[in-house]
């Protein structure tokens, strides 16, 4: 049996370079705020603990992190170092037995298979602490791991206190830890701050423990984000595996880098993505559709061989074979069966519409129950708001709206009724009706507008 | 004389990285599919036969390029190697005198300059064939060309039958080859599949001809498709040659990166192209236009100095002086005369509108025809479809509609009408008249909403 | 006190090779002229002076710079050398004492910072003239300048004169002076044209000047465009420096390079400007707003924590807390007061909407004044346009319009009126009323559309 498995997230920092009122690792990453970012590349190792340690504006990491099954979180009231964040750990570990892994929650580029091969590394040589490390080209700044041909550690020296031929070492601290949690313990309580800083290193119990192992990994994943550039970096980065990872897997992306894609999106294969469109959310797309040009889709499903042009979904689904936009707006768990056609200047909002239903021009369905083949005309518009409370409108099934029908809800129209272009509708119509109102057609013949006229008097 | 030309393109492959329902070859670049690409490199050569070597999906590749004309389908229905693929063209080709160019569906960056180079220096030297090469950086997996100073050919050895020093050798075979076809004729028929992988390799008939030669390319060029990936980079790599070749003959693109171009389009000079937008098919961009941001045109043809921002325009013709946008939808033939103004959420389908007209907001003419000078008020829709069949609308010229007019079609509105706003016409109006339907505007004093009336019920 | 500084600005050339009617330094990037780009260059410098040397389409680029305070424009009608150009202001400058920064209309990235630096090269040296220069990795073609370990120039010569030995030299003029005004007035009249050319050149008037000194600055900073592939490319650059600086001053950009921002546009910290969005102009994106995708938003003020989706907005101004969009258009100093909602398919134009007000769908408002708290239902449309005039819409505070509203302007709605669903209303309503026009609803059992009576019919 594997050791259990705790991760302790650094999530205390503000951030002060990000110049903004959001704690840094709320700030966003192709869907994820950085520290959710991080925890999800942990997902895969199911880690018995989860711990947060938070800080500056606790409340709003908390909130935003209370979704997360089994997180809890810590308080660090003060910023005392990374050795004095993790100090905060130990009274919610007490009697925890296993390893513990110590993440950055600015750090969110990791792949898990980074992770887990460091926790393999770690348990296959039963490690006090293994730490992640990256060659950089230009180490500058960042403390250096000085190790054996084995990866054995033999010390850290923060960048101000090396020599300048300790300086040639490339080697960099990631920040990244797994301690055995029992070997951790025998130090960490008794960490010191005697240092020019006054802060409690966290690089200080590596001497006091053995063996120390480092791993290498790619500077790229370790990045950390400190300012609004090296989070528009991150999210390059980010992007690129999103989409390459699709591309394998049989999406077509056209002007790949127009595109944005939320880590948490799902596309079936034989999807063809647009220029210009924005997938976000827990959205799925499904297998044969054409998203795009200029399309958004937040949390919302699309079904089989859809098109949606320069069209916005949000919070809905749509069943397959959808032709959509362009310039449409479904939203507000809405629900559009099979095959329906909803097109130019169209929403439709918290209303369920049957299948193989049109509306295809200038209208507004909201809170409304389409039944199937339904024909809603140009320019049909459910008032559905009296300026307080929204009502109800029913259109059964093949029901025919004419141009600019104005239905004024609650209102119920039978199966196959036919409305009158031009009609506002106050009362509920039984099925098999025309229903209609309307003014005769009347004719002035030799009329000139007002401004003819008067411009034409003497 | 030049002599007669034939192309046998290789199209029969399945393409399984794809992970598509679609063969390989019939993936889109640019606006065509690959073989399409790959045959468009090679229009200026006027081949005397095109011969196409199908085989998975036979049937959608035939359709696909049915529109080619000349095109020859030649069906391999078992995929036994490349060398049993030129084989199937042995019997379209009876009797023919010349050189065949064999060329890959599924490397579609091949420039004609390349290819006619490549037959020039084929016709040039007498050479029994000519070999399109590559120089890479990394040749690993390739089959190596060795060649001597002359760029005679001695030898072409596939990569895993390479000794370390042979893989040195970083000239790679592109798999584009001009054959004699004579002398191919005198190899070919007999060639033998005893290797490994029982295919009849095309490279086994070069060690007996005389001479053949090769010719280096860049690597680029030769790249070949296999999966979505790689056809991401090389629709990069087309955009660009797309984009800079209209740069440089005086079109501005801003934010080049985000702006897509068919290779099909024509755009005069003196166009600005502005971002998000792109342009698709056989469309004509006249000299003067400012076209974007988040325009789609495609199929269409628009007019000088015309604008259009944030719309699409399908398979429709906008003459000179549009200004069309934003959100805009024109599309099924539409054509648009001089100076129209098509503004905010106006769909215009299968319509003819006359020069100098007006449709600023909210409108749908479908099927309509519209003269000159008509302006046509926010709101208006044409009731072109009865359920089941599309009728037509016809507004004479200096008609003037009100806002939310409804026109039930079939209708004809005589020259020079005015519709009252709001107004439901059914019936035919004669010119120069007044149309309208109205019912008298009522006022009840003190009346308030129901939801007030019941909540402040005793 | 600093020296007086007159600044020449070189923009008399056509630009044969941008293809274009319009002159070279008229073509814009990021939001300005090249020209203007020049001069915003030197804003910080306050230059007494500020000369333009005009010659191709003199008149439109003086039209284009007109605006600038302060400008003088110089005639230059023939084109015989850049010394040819400068000798153009001797008359203007007469009686000048100080320093003349002679720049090109067509470098359009040199940074003020560049500028600054070289002044006070110049003044600190007591130069009579400052070049500045750039080492370039491949200096073909360039003019090549020959210092001493001071910096103190030798020798300036053409790429053609070089020797072998002299090409090796890849300190290139920039063709950017700084010129001791007195100084320079000794040799510039006499400048001479007998040369290959027969121009006269700047650099001849190098010789005879002491001390000139040179400084270098990075090749991209002086790169000048001759073509619009070169446009595209400086665009680039300059659009890196703009989001850089953004980004760095607190505001996210997602998907950066799918975004434009103008070079005059301001942006707050906090803000989020989603991709596929373009600001321009004289525009000011207050703090917490969140834009995009998709937007565009040119000489506007939006306010603080507004939403923008999918919207255009045009020489108009949003308060704080805007909900505006997707598909939205809010166009010609249109005013929207505090907490609007202005929705899906609603054009606002040159209207003035109170606090706390809706128009969430299908609407147009032009040329209207709405009080606060007006709720204005789907598909109102202002009639406001007779064919000839424009007239004014008035909606007191807390009128609700109802669906398919038609208001026949001029028209004056008072406070607190509701309108019913489908009104067309033409005269003025006093306020707390209802207002509407109805015709009464009918219905007509069994009816069928006519297609159906008609393939019916024996």
């Amino acid at each position: 049996m594997a050791d259990s498995l705790a991760i302790a997230i650094l999530a205390a920092g503000k951030g002060t370079r990000m110049r903004s009122s959001l704690p840094k690792v709320l700030h966003r990453l192709s869907g994820l705020t950085l520290v959710e970012n991080v925890l999800a590349s942990t997902a895969g190792m199911n880690p018995t603990r989860k711990l947060a340690i938070v800080g500056y504006e606790a409340a709003q990491v908390k909130d935003a992190l209370a979704h997360v099954e089994g997180i809890e979180f810590v308080e660090q009231t003060e910023q005392l170092g990374t050795g004095h964040a993790v100090q905060q750990v130990i009274p919610a570990l007490e009697g925890f037995e296993g390893n513990l892994l110590v993440l950055n929650g600015d750090v969110p580029l990791l792949k898990p298979e980074t992770i887990e091969s460091m926790l393999k590394t770690h348990t296959d040589n039963g490690n006090a602490a293994t730490i992640l490390t990256a060659q950089m080209d230009d180490p500058t700044g960042y403390g250096r791991v000085f190790c054996d041909e084995n990866l054995i550690v033999q010390e850290i020296i923060e960048h101000r206190d090396c020599t300048e031929a300790q300086r040639k070492n490339n080697r960099t601290n990631a920040g990244i830890y797994c301690f055995n949690w029992s070997a951790l313990m025998t130090i960490l309580p008794h960490l010191k701050s005697d240092n020019d800083q006054n802060e409690y290193y966290l690089t200080d119990v590596i001497k006091d423990l053995s063996p120390v192992m480092a791993m290498d990994t790619s500077p790229a994943e370790v990045a950390g984000i400190n300012n609004r550039k090296q989070l528009s970096e991150a999210e390059a980065v980010m992007q690129r595996r999103i989409k390459d990872a699709l591309m394998l897997s049989g999406v077509t992306l056209i002007n790949a880098e127009s595109i944005t894609i939320d880590s948490t999106v799902t596309v079936e294969p034989d999807v063809i993505i647009e220029p210009q469109t924005n997938l976000r959310g827990n959205s799925v797309i499904k297998a044969g559709c054409r998203i795009g040009p200029g399309a958004l889709v937040e949390n919302s499903t699309i079904g089989e061989n859809t098109l949606l042009v320069h069209s916005m979904v949000t919070d809905s689904a749509i069943a397959a074979g959808g032709r959509i936009g362009p310039f449409a707006h479904i939203r507000g768990q809405a629900q559009v069966a099979e095959n329906c056609r909803i097109g130019n200047f169209v929403e439709i909002k918290k209303s369920t519409i049957g299948a193989n239903s049109n509306m295809a021009h200038l209208s507004y369905l909201g809170d409304a129950e389409l039944g199937a083949q339904v024909n809603v005309g140009a320019g049909t518009i459910t008032a559905n708001y009296d300026g307080k409370y929204k009502h109800k409108t029913v259109l059964g099934d093949r029901v025919k709206t004419g141009a600019n029908t104005t239905l004024v809800a609650p209102i119920t129209i039978g199966e196959d009724v036919t409305i009158a272009a031009g009609s506002t509708l106050t009362k509920d119509v039984a099925p098999d009706c025309l229903a209609l109102t309307r003014s005769p057609q009347k004719t002035i013949p030799g009329w000139k507008p007002r401004y003819i006229r008067e411009d034409s008097q003497p």
